[in-house]
């Protein structure tokens, strides 16, 4: 950090200016490494947890949903909300796998805790690998929608690469998760 | 569509909850698929854009900023807002790209066109790839501070898969170049 001291933004004052049900917005006073003030909206997010479920045949599980807020059917893997900040990020993912596919998984492993909107947003999202898969019964929200489709993995890549796949936490789950079964050397060795 | 009929929510009202610097919340009160209504918290966004610039020796350009949303201080692909929702994303990437690190690029291809937050937001982030980079002056916001890092792209691809790079869009970038300059091919052919 001590190379990067001239990049730091001090906190002066901060003011919460929207609380809604699922964001909370504030405007923080900061001081510039300049040392003149600026304000920063940042919005406040519980975080969020994401699985990709991978079996042993190597196909992925998706499921497909209208968000309304893109107005699109998007095709993503199972994810969903906190309950409340700083729950525990694993413990949902593997909570989100069985509601939206009733899928359980032997093994778990974090692929990465990301920043979807860093520039002005708190979100964390941990993403998951979910292997050693059995089918149990789904059981989705009540205000919850959703159809579970499998595909191989390899055609996931392909349909992220085309850019048909547009959710970043899904174009991010199933990069890593192939680099993680595959590795990423090419035949070149480049 | 027609086989996701029963997915689909549609919209009846909508009112503007929040008008901030950055975002706008408002609140959709929909029905869901099994007629029940719901209301559903959106935030609306101009856009970004993100630009992955490589050189010649397979070089990747990176930008150190203090994000004090997430207090961390991160290496990001050059990136930035849409000056108004609309505007144009390669335009804004080639923009950010000289602002932010002096460097013009030949040629700019779309790697994607991702949505970072599809649950409660309409943000959709337009990410690039640069190649035939040539240096020139660079020329930040007056707000912005910020440090420009050369690596290779290779380890850029290592520090993801560790989990150190964390911002969404770096991460997607990343992937998406490695796998748009070498193919996702394993020497194995898996």
């Amino acid at each position: 950090m001590t190379t990067n001291a001239d990049l730091l933004e001090i906190p002066q004052s901060e003011q919460t200016v929207f609380n809604g049900l699922l964001i909370h917005v504030n405007h923080m006073q900061v001081t510039l490494p300049n040392g003149q003030s600026a304000m920063r909206e940042i919005v406040s997010h519980n975080g969020g947890a994401a699985i990709v479920p991978v079996d042993a045949d190597e196909n992925l599980y998706m499921v497909r949903q209208h968000r309304i807020a893109v107005d699109e059917m998007t095709l993503e893997i199972p994810a969903g909300k906190l309950e409340y900040r700083g729950a525990d990020f694993r413990d949902a993912a593997i909570r989100e796998l069985e509601e939206e596919t009733g899928l359980r998984a032997e093994h778990v492993e974090l692929l990465t805790s990301a920043f979807p909107t860093p520039g002005y947003c708190n979100e964390i999202l941990g993403i998951y690998l979910a292997t050693g898969l059995s089918q149990h019964e789904d059981h989705p929200d009540a205000d919850e929608f959703l159809h579970v489709e499998k595909l191989p993995l390899k055609e996931a890549v392909a349909r992220v690469m085309t850019g048909e796949f547009r959710d970043a936490k899904t174009i991010i789950g199933i990069l890593m998760a192939w680099y993680h079964l595959h590795g990423y050397e090419t035949p070149s060795g480049k």
